[in-house]
């Protein structure tokens, strides 16, 4: 299940990340192509390619995962707004796996996303 | 709490709604403004404006119920993708509570509108 996904890969380490989450079930890095400041990932350890696979223990676990993230967010850069997107399916831009890209990725400044990435570990201990 | 919030309202009954789901928890209904045909709200029946006020137990019930939605919606409608949006704070498309609209909200076709949430709840008991 977990030979050709982008995120599985990242869990084991084979492609590095900026970790700053992880439990039994769930793991968050920073996104490398973020839409704004402090964009990150919270995905489930276990592979699943949409919320139809996903178990439905994991995804509870992933929201609460989610709600510390977003307060880390929230502490760390004040934004005017916060927006949690789960997509499924490449009309509903989900990038992984992806044959194309469905939204636009602009790579970002990666000291800018490490600093963020930092700050946001360390609210998260 | 409740006596401005739109959510709240349709929850108690004082404005009608299409709902297709309900437990102790959580309830879902029709988007009068369908971004695209199933759009439809999951809500915490405890009032919370944003995801950093919101109960974590009632967060974990709410994509639970997320996930029941998404599968009768996939099973409905067959879209080539689906999106979950949690939006907090008006910088980020929340228009319950709004002063202004920050989404382009376009009223749908009611039946139709009416004839998915029918379609949806049937799947959903």
């Amino acid at each position: 299940m977990t030979t050709d996904c982008v995120f599985c890969k990242i869990r084991d380490g084979q492609i590095p990340s900026m970790k700053i989450q992880e439990d039994e079930r769930t793991l968050t890095f920073m996104d490398i192509n973020p839409i704004n400041s402090g964009h990150c990932l919270v995905v489930t350890k276990r592979h699943a390619a949409t919320i139809f696979e996903a178990d439905v223990e994991d995804l509870m676990a992933a929201m609460a995962t989610a709600r510390k993230v977003a307060v880390a967010i929230q502490e760390a850069l004040k934004p005017d707004g916060l927006n949690m997107l789960q997509a499924n399916g490449q009309a509903a831009f989900q990038s992984v796996p992806h044959k194309g890209f469905d939204w636009k990725l602009v790579p970002g400044n990666r000291e800018a996303i490490m600093k963020t990435g930092e700050r946001l570990r360390s609210l998260l201990k």
